[in-house]
This record gives structure tokens, C-alpha cells and sequence, in this order.
């Protein structure tokens, strides 16, 4: 076993479950394909909150282990196993929030090892396939990862802003994909977060007419800033009235419950909207659907080609996330502060902190 | 005015919603554009014991007016307007649930005027958007239509067995026609009913490999001599595990509330469920469509050209609905059977007997 330092949270219900204390965890020792990770930057993903409150709802005791967050990194390469054949000492790399799959499912075979049949493991709160220990993540200085989970990280991506592309981007990107978003869509994003402001950046670089979908028209600046031709006020109902039919593809980034129906409405013929921000029950009305027969659908994070195809674009197409770089001391500040959506538009850790003393 | 006779509800609470007796009704005099159609054949729609039930429901008096049902029959011109372009008297012709839109929004622009961002005009149980009267439906011996909403009855067709095709037909044929259905797709079509079977018919036409899903194994056969390669039982819950991901499309014609979650697994990646045969709030997982990126949609009745083009493909595919055709005095059995689920498949009522004597 090896060793290295990390931010986690006990789980215990006496502490906030934002509170996150600085301690060593063990990493296992490298297989023959794995690869061992020096953690340089790792996002900070409204999973992390969401998970920190479940891990510390979980009860008084440790019975469950420490929850080490954090599943959108980039790194260096410090060591690899024997059997490794994609990296070496030195290759600059990013990991998003899955790390393992059984490979041989219809889903895996067909390049979306998210949607793993025996479910992915993930990057942290999931089960190591192999030996059956529980994954922390990469709120640590090392991770040890798979080889086969790994993306290079092309050269010209500043490694800090291109973190949150392995989760926040690829779960924007496969809905635009798969949907078939290019030049001349008519695309909104709802919700202008760390999903969000990367939904607006990718669809204009490929080449849709983009509008932000806001409860206010504060952020009209930063839409346009990223690219967006327009921001439609979702409390306007004049505005909102105004623009039905007029989309043919939504990405809701919404992260809470809410209804529905406004958005579907906006929707063209055929149009689908994509619910990513939310996970949970959604009720809607057959006929939100059935007039203009449109779709409702949902992603969540991505296959390992895709992830690789969109780190490629965006090295291309010059996109990063507009991040807000801390010491990962301050992991606390940074996870309480996007508690209250006070960010533009994700936090970003620097792991390097971690080398000096505790 | 002209009159005709025809099959009427009174609106009442005293009489069961499905009583409907003989009487005369009213037909606009021909408009420039309108044609007279003598109605030879309607079909019996699960919408039209649904419109009985409201109207029955709607109060003690007659204050709603009597309720004519039937949206999907055939007949034979026998009059036209001065400026009417596509038919001549004596042609065979069909006409679906809708007889008029405004024919200048979005929807109907591109050809669905179905989803007409005025609300179309229903054939029976809507206003007319020119005089405001309320409009009756083709249980009845003439209908006056405007020429652009009556579909020319290709030959070959069997004008009793084609009938169908105009509600429960189209209804079916716009999402397999969206959702690209042809040779190589897996297509699951949920209860045989109306819609189910025609749109077993028309996906198997299609080229595509077709499944029945149905409660039982009753209509195995059924199946079989429809075209279909297989029936999973839904309530067999061995054959519906190891049929998760089976399918591209799923056409679910169940006309009430029902679990969505069991179909959506049998998706593959990207597939869609088209929500046809019900309508009202559905309650989703978001996570059902997460897993395998997922959609959910819907549909109703059809545009004016795709309408045409089923009618042509059906001609030439030598598809019609598996009809039980009877005298229309019989059209309160044929209400009451199709209500408990006794017929294979569509009921149609011969409107011939209103010439007699009532």
C-alpha cells in the first residue's frame, strides 16, 4: 500500500458535512495497468455536496469510512505499472468520475462505459472492482487509476480550467452530441452554472445559435461573454410567451426539482430537452409532449471516447471552464460558497498544498 | 343548411354515456372550398368512449349540445365548392380527427398541422374557426370537410379496413416515421389493440424487427400472423431482465396510467418510448433515462402530408387495420365491447343503414 494525503469528511452527524479535515489515505499498490496519479487540480462538482450530505446523514458512527470527494481531475503521470502501454513518467493527464466498468456490456462496448449494465465504479463512493475496497477521491495529492481510464491531456488546455471538462463538460457534451447540436441549431441552456457556462461555450463552438435560459437577467453579461446571442428571462411570461417553439434542443442544468412544462414549451417540432442538473422524480403532462412531439431526456457524465473527443475540441476550439482557483485548504470556503451558487462558475483546487506540512 | 342523419350522445347523466340515438343533424352549406363526403365507414376510437364519458359527464341539461363521435372514416364525394381544386365527385376520400387549422404557424408550416399552435379543429367536439358552430362527427351519413383536410383514399385500399388508418393508423406511423424506424431497428410495440396492431403492421412494413409486449401470452399468435418475431410477456419478470436494452423503439398504445420504468429498461442506448395511447401526467425517474441517455416522447394524429404518405404506403404495403365492421345501429355494442377490451383489433360502423327508415 501507499499513502497520500487528502481532505475527508468522517461521516460523523456532529460535524457539518462540509467539514473536511486533512488526513493520510491509502492508495492501492499499482497493478500491472495501472497508473499513479500526481492530483495537481480537482473541480469541485455539486456532487461533492451532494454526496458530502449523504455521507454525514449516514449516521454517528465511521462504520461507512471516511468519503474522500472529488472526480474531475488532471495531474501528472509519476509512476506506471508493467503492463501499461498509453502513458508514461510525465504524461500530463485528466480522470473524470468514473474509473472502472465491466468492458464486455452492450453499453461499455459501445463506448459509454458510464452507462456500465453492472454500473460503473466510480471515482470516489464506489467499490473497487477488483479487490472490493471503497474508492476516495481525488481530493489528494495521488490517485491510482487504470490505465484505460485515463485521457491525455492535450497540450495548450491549462490544466486548472480544463479539470471540470471530465464531468461538468462531458455531461454537457454527450446530450449536445447525441443530439446532433451543429451550425444552425437553435440551442438554450438552462441555468448558467458550472454545467451551465460550459453547455453555452461548447454549443457555440459547435457553431449553434445559443440562448441562456435564466431566473434573472443578471448574468446577460456573462451569457454574452460566453458566447450566448441571448438571455431569456424565465420569470419574463411576455418573454417566455414570446419564445414558444423556439428551440429545437434545451440542456436543463437545473440542480433542484421544478416543473417542466415552461421549458418543453419553448421546444420546436421534434425538439428534446435534456435533463442533467437534476436527478429525481419528474412529473409532466403526456400532451407537453405529444404537441410537437417532443422529447424529454437525460445524460450524466460520459464514455471514455467521448470524453477523449471532447478534450480534443476543446484544445481546438480554445474551451475551459471560467474557474476560481484555491488552495485545497480552503476546500471548505469553496464547497460552502457553491452551496449558495457563489461562484462563476466552478471552483477548482489546487492540490499542491498538500506537499507542506498538515 | 343541409342535414343528415347520424348517431348522437344528448349530454345527459340520465342515460349511460354510451347511449346514442338516431336523429338528424345539421351540415353547413358547401363553403368554396368544402366538399360533401356521403361517410360509408367510421372507425370506433377508444377517444370516442372518452369524449362520451365528458359529455356525460358535463351536466343534467343540454346546454353542450348533442355529442356526434367518429374521426377516422371514408366515403365518396358527392359535392364540392366552386373553388375546390383536388376532387371531383365520386372520389373515394378519408378524413382523420382534424378538419381545419390555421395553416400559417410553425406546426403547420412544417406540415404538422396536428400540433397547430391555434389548437387545430377537431372533427367532432371542436369550433369551427369560421362560423364558431360547434363541429359533429362522421357517425353520421354526410360530413362537409374543407378540401385541404380530406386525403385521397388510394385503390387497393379497403375503404371499411382503411378507415382506422386515418386516427389510430397515423398516430402510430409519425413516430415511427420521427424516430427513423426501418430495416435493422428493434421495435417493441406495448399492447395490441387498436393502435397496437397497426402499428405492428406498419413497423414490420418498415423493415423493422418487431416484438409484441403484452400482459399475457394470449395474443402470441396474434402476434405472429401480424408479423411480428416475438411476444414478451411484460408480467414475466425473467424474460423482461434479460430483455433490457432489446430495443431501439418502444410504441407503448396502453390507453391508461401505467408504469413507464419496466419499457424504459428495455432500451437501448439512445432509445426512445413513444407515449401514444394515454394521456395525463406520467412520473419518470430521471435516472431511467439517464442510464443509456434515454428519451421519452409522444404523439397524436398526424399532419396533412405525412398523412398522405401513410395512406400511399399502405396502398402499396397492403396494410390495413383488422376490422370487425357492423351496422351503425349497432354502434352502442361495438362502444361496449371496444370498452372492455373485445375486439380484434377496430371496430367500424357501416353508416349505409341511416339511408333506411330509423
Amino acid at each position: 500500500m501507499r499513502s497520500t494525503h487528502a481532505w475527508a469528511a468522517d461521516g460523523s452527524t456532529a460535524t457539518p458535512s462540509t467539514a473536511l479535515h486533512r488526513t493520510l489515505v491509502e492508495r492501492r499498490d499499482l497493478r500491472a495497468d495501472d497508473i499513479a496519479v500526481r492530483v495537481d487540480y480537482c473541480g469541485v462538482c455539486h456532487s461533492d455536496l451532494h454526496a458530502l450530505h449523504e455521507h454525514g446523514a449516514g449516521g454517528g458512527d465511521d462504520s461507512e469510512g471516511p468519503l474522500v470527494p472529488g472526480h474531475e481531475f488532471t495531474g501528472v503521470v509519476t509512476e506506471i505499472g508493467p503492463a501499461v502501454r498509453r502513458f508514461r513518467v510525465g504524461d500530463a493527464v485528466a480522470v473524470g468520475n468514473i474509473v472502472d466498468a465491466c468492458l464486455a456490456c452492450d453499453m461499455c462496448t459501445a463506448g459509454q462505459e458510464n452507462f456500465c449494465r453492472e454500473f460503473p465504479t466510480l471515482t470516489y463512493g464506489g467499490v473497487d472492482r477488483r479487490d472490493g475496497t471503497p474508492t476516495l477521491g481525488a481530493f489528494a495529492r495521488e490517485y491510482v487509476v487504470r490505465e484505460d481510464f485515463a485521457h491525455r491531456l492535450p497540450k495548450g488546455l491549462d490544466p486548472a480550467a480544463a479539470a471540470p471538462l471530465l464531468c461538468a463538460g462531458i455531461t454537457v457534451w454527450e446530450p449536445l452530441r447525441a443530439l446532433a447540436v451543429g451550425p444552425g441549431a437553435r440551442v438554450a441552456v438552462v441555468g448558467l452554472g458550472g454545467l451551465g457556462h460550459l453547455a453555452v461555450k461548447l454549443a457555440v463552438a459547435l457553431g449553434a445559435e445559443t440562448t441562456v435560459i435564466s431566473r434573472s437577467a443578471d448574468k446577460s453579461e456573462d451569457a454574452r461573454r460566453l458566447g450566448a446571442a441571448d438571455l431569456l428571462v424565465s420569470g419574463d411570461p411576455q418573454a417566455m410567451a414570446s419564445s414558444q417553439g423556439r428551440f429545437d434542443v434545451i440542456l436543463d442544468t437545473v440542480a433542484v426539482a421544478h416543473d417542466l412544462a415552461p421549458f418543453l414549451d419553448l421546444l420546436a417540432l421534434d425538439g428534446a430537452l435534456a435533463q442533467l442538473g437534476y436527478l429525481g422524480p419528474v412529473t409532466i403532462e403526456t400532451t407537453d409532449l405529444l404537441i410537437g412531439r417532443k422529447k424529454l431526456t437525460s445524460g450524466g457524465s460520459g464514455g471514455m471516447e467521448q470524453t477523449a473527443q471532447l478534450l480534443e475540441f476543446c484544445a481546438h476550439h480554445d474551451v475551459v471552464a471560467d474557474v476560481e482557483v484555491l488552495p485545497s485548504a480552503q476546500v471548505e470556503e469553496a464547497l460552502e460558497r457553491l452551496a449558495r451558487g457563489d461562484v462563476r462558475y466552478r471552483f477548482v483546487l489546487d492540490l499542491s498544498d498538500l506537499d507542506g506540512p498538515g
